[in-house]
This record gives C-alpha cells, sequence and structure tokens, in this order.
C-alpha cells in the first residue's frame, strides 16, 4: 500500500568548512535516531562570522521522513 | 486551567482519490499516537502524475494539539 | 461605462462536508446581502478535528463584487 | 545517468465541477504535448461566481516535467 | 566540538494577561521536557475575545534547542 | 445548526501605552458596532516616534466575526 | 484625544489610461460614501489586454479611513 | 465549451520612458507570437540607473493566455 | 516643500523586561545619532533563553528618518 | 578586477505627480552624496489621500550602489 | 535599439556532488537550446536523501534570457 | 551591560569561483571598515550566466553589527 504519511522536522546544523557541509552534518545527525529519511529543503542560510571570516556556517533545513506503517 | 500549550507537527498525506482524502489520512495517522489533536491548517497542496492523470495528492498540513497537563 | 470599482472582503465558510462545500456555503451566505459578486480567491485552509476526523472545513476566501454606479 | 534536468511550466485549469477537476483537466491538457510530466503544486485557488455559486473552479498549478536526454 | 545540531518546535502558548506572558508560559511548558533550549522567535500572534476584551493571548513560536551529543 | 460563516476585518488600533493596549482598544472599538467578535491576528506593528521615544503603537489587526444567521 | 481607531477596505480600480489613474479611480468612488480617507497601499497591479495592449489597468489598493469617535 | 486551459509566462519589459511603458512593450513582444493573450500580473518593478535618473524601467509581468483547444 | 525623502535602517534591539521595552531601546539608541526618526515598524520578534526563562527579549525594527534637505 | 561587492539602502520618495516621480526623486536625493548608483527595485506603493485624491505618492525603494575598492 | 524584452523559465537541475554543481547543469541544459542567457536566481534548494547522506542536490532556480529582436 | 543594539545593512557579494566564496568576498569587504560584525543571512542567490556557464556567483547578505556603546 502506497498511501504513506510523512512528517518533517525543522534542523539547523552548522559546519566551519561550508554551507552543502552543515547541510550534510544535520542530516547525519538526523539519521542516528530517524529512519525512512527522504528530502530536505533549505529554509534558512545564516553564519556566525569572527575576525572578517565564516566561522559557522548553519543551515536551517526540512527534513522529510516517512511515517512506520 | 486554561492556559493551555499546544504543539504544531508537519505532515503530508498522500491519497490515490482526492484531496480532501489525503488530509483524512494524515489526521488519521497521527491520531493513533497523539490524543487532544484539535485543528489542521493546508501548508502546500501537490501530486504525482502518471499518465497525464493525478496517482497521488500530497496534502502538507499542519497538525495542532494540546500538551498534556 | 466599464471603468468599474471592485470591493473585496474576507470570509470563512464551515462545512461538515468537503473543503469545496465550505467555500460554496461561504458565497451562498454572502449573496444574499450583496448583489454583483463575480470571483473568489482561497486565501487559508483550514479545519477542526475531532475522533481523528475532519468535524469541519474552515476555508477562508475573499469574494470580489462591482461597486455599485 | 539520472542528473536529470526538470523544467516546470504555470497553468490555470478550469471545471464546473470541482476543485480537483479543475487542476486534473489542466494536467490533461498538458499532457496532449509534453512527455514525462511527474508533479504538480498548486499555486492560487479562485473561482467565478454567477447566481450565489461557483460557476467555474479556477486552479492554477506548476506541473514539472523532464526533460530529454 | 562546536558543530552543534538544533531542532525547532513550533508552539502556542496562552495567557489571560498578555503577549509576552503566552510566551514565556510556553517556554516554561516546553523547559519541563526539553534541555538546552535557546531561543525562540514569534510565528503568529492572535487571540480569543470575549465582551469586547481579549480573554486570552494565543502566540506561536518556534524555539530552538540544541540535540545532544 | 454549526456550519457558520464569519466575517474578518482588518483595523489599526493606536494607543500611547503599549503595543497589547493599542490591540484592546481597536477591539474595544470594533465591539461598539458588531456581535459575535471571536479572535483578532496581528498583521502589523507600527509606531509613532517623537523625542527619541514612542508616542503611539498603532498595531494592525484581523478581527473575526460571525455573521447572523 | 489621539488614540484613533482606523479602518482598512481593499478595492480595484479600473482605468483604460494608466496604472496611477486606476488609482485615482477607487480613491474618488471610495470617497463618496466613506470621510476621513488617509493612505492607501497597493496590493496588486494587473491588467486586462485586448489585440496586444492593456485595455484597463486594474489596481487592488488597501485604503485606510479612521473611524468616527 | 468553457472549461478552459490557460498558461502564464513571465516576462521583463523596459522602457526608457515609464513603468507603464516598460509594461507595454512586454505585452506587445509577447503578442507577436502568443495568441489569446488576456491578463497580466506585475511581479517586480526594477530599473536601472544613471547620472542620477532612471536609464531603464524594468518591469517584470507574468502574462496569461488560453491554450489552444 | 514637502517631497520629502526618507530613509529606512534596521536595528535590534534587546532588553530583559519586555519586548515592548526592546524597541524603546532600539529607537532610543539610533536616537543618540538620527534626527527627524518618525516611524517603526516590527521585523521580527525573537529571544535568548536560559533557565526555562526569557532573558533577552530581541526585537528587530525598521526605523523611518527624513533626509535633511 | 570585477569581484565587485554592492550595498543596498531603502529609501521612500514622494511626489504630488506620479508614482513614476516619487521613484526619480528618492534616486536624485540619493545621488547627492552616493556615486556608482546602479539599479532600483520598488518595495512598496503607497499614497496620502486627502479629499478623494492622491495628494502624495509615497515609492519605497531599494537602491544598490558598488563599494568603492 | 536597448528597449529588450526578457523572458524567465524555471528549471531544477539536480547533482549528486554540490549544490553550485547543480545549478551548472540545469544552465548547461538549459544553453543547448536557448541563445541569449543572461542571469539565474536560486527559488528554492532541496536534496535527495538516502543512506544518511545526500544523495542528489534538487537546485530550482529561474533563468532569464533576452528575446531575439 | 548586555542590552546591546545591532545594526543590519544588505550587501552583494559576487565572486567567479562559489557561491559560499561570494558571501566570503562581501564580509570580507564589510569588514574593512565595521567592527563588531556578528551574523549574515542570505536573502538572495543570483548570478550572471556567459556562455552556458556561471562567470559571477551574486549573494545578497544582511549583515549584523553591534553598535558601540
Amino acid at each position: 500500500m502506497t498511501e504513506h504519511t510523512y512528517k518533517h522536522i525543522e534542523l539547523t546544523g552548522s559546519s566551519a568548512e561550508s554551507s552543502d557541509q552543515a547541510i550534510k552534518n544535520a542530516i547525519a545527525k538526523a539519521s542516528e535516531t530517524l529512519n525512512n529519511i527522504h528530502w530536505f529543503q533549505v529554509i534558512d542560510t545564516r553564519g556566525y562570522i569572527e575576525n572578517g571570516g565564516v566561522k559557522y556556517w548553519q543551515m536551517t533545513i526540512k527534513v522529510g521522513f516517512r511515517l512506520e506503517e
């Protein structure tokens, strides 16, 4: 049966390296406790600045996962 | 005491039949594990297309429920 | 002369049956006192939940009507 | 190879019957000339009113299809 | 290590007293079960009216907390 | 019969005292001529400044009331 | 006493001549029945096209007026 | 049969003269290749500045036209 | 001559006391260096949380002031 | 070297004559103190009404200029 | 003559490598059939997740190109 | 004393290399004249296209810095 229900949660991942890596970090963290994660959408792109450079990229994403039947 | 706190979660329900039914499916699924669900709000109306027809209606909703005191 | 002026009002219709019917109910109610209603636009789709089902569909619409000259 | 590119177009379908049917009509019309249509998203829900009832439902959707490789 | 992940949840707090107090009530309630709450953002300001006065202020907020490492 | 229709109007209330009081003033004024007012939602928070202080808080709200059957 | 309450209504004015004139037409029409109109804000700029030209400019505006004390 | 389908495209017209003229230019250009154009909606109003004056008005519009049956 | 030009700047004020006070603090700070400040509009309402309470209210506002002629 | 940085400021220009002229007035005023202004975008279109007519058009724009290297 | 007209289309590019590469892929694909492409704007940043990692970055962009005169 | 006031400015940085680098360039430029820069938020992601490739990434950001006490 394919009439699935999906839940979305909102996370902020951070990385000193890049905006893409901050997204990957949040997804890796969510995958520790959630199965069936299927997609993400970026909600907000922010960062923390120190000494004229980006110290942390902070990416807020929605993550969607299928609820167990 | 009536100074309640409510929590909102975001779900996507799907249905081969209609947009209204996709909403009902998501609410029925959420009701399996949550009490005190009071309202929903539609956030996004999408669907999956196959052979020139709507194969699945996909309704993303916010659902609000009262936290236990 | 065709340089008409239109006014828009915002209504919420409710129905136990379907989202489309909640829209029709609001329009029928508005038509009791307003002439020249021409169009509607859906602003918000919500509903009231009881026992894991949709008890009322609540559709908020803008309704446009031509002012008398 | 799965690094596809998709194009989105915006359509308004109309129906005297229901909001869901107006969406189906727009998709059926688009399918006459486009292959590989995969999804739709509702952008706007409007309608034309006559004699206190909904004469036409007008659903504006985005339709996404995969470009040929 | 400072590449933290944060989760956001959405709550509605209510208060008979003031809009600020409704926010405080929601945060106090969330703090009963969540550690590491760091910030909130107001999403919606609403209220329930009775006899020409505000009977309840209803403040919908996003609350962000750091996930345990 | 509970398939009510509600109308929303948009008001700006002002107060020299506080943002909450500006909302209360608008609701009190609307209650002079309307029955069945049930809820409000804040649309815009502005104010007029004089001598480095807030001279008037100006709160724009939507007010919803049930139409007579 | 200066703690006034203002009401906003939404109108669409039309003109064969220009976008500015369509706004002026809506304001002139509203002034036939309302006193104390103070400001407008443009909400939507649309038009009707015939033979490759703009036949009517259709400007949707919010108009604010002070309620009588 | 009146259950038409409409397609919308997005254009930016430019003019050295005025904002209205930039809209007219985009519509005239679109009419060279499209029949059945019925309406436009302004999406963005921008311009290019040179020597403290507006050198080009740049109006981005959506244009709607009826698909052939 | 009354064809004034106004400039808007965006500020975040903070206060341990209340949301209204955070707005007042930002305006007082801006008034140290700017004359002719006329209005503000709230853009974002946030706060910093410690021990289940609001430690700082953080109000982001736009402030408008008249440029000298 | 062409990796320029641009700054945007927000202005409201006013004119008794037309919406386009209010934009031109704001740009002319900004050009008195800023070099390298390249573009504008309209953010808000408002006006002040007196005696059923538009007394002032008030156009809020963002203006972009290149920072000196 | 410089009163050009531009058309915008909406595309989703995908890449297993990075968000920037997904944008480049969509532009390269569009350039196979369109001349005079001048700019893009990101509309949505999404991705497909498998085994706790980003399997595809999916970037939705608007692409603008000058219509032939 | 910790009731700080922050100011936000809007910048567009450009880079031939990547979207992240365009952000870094804007922050580096702002840091030449501003102290106490703490955060940024991405407002718009655009780029200039030449020969089917991205010639410049153009990232518009808000930058927040603490005002001197």
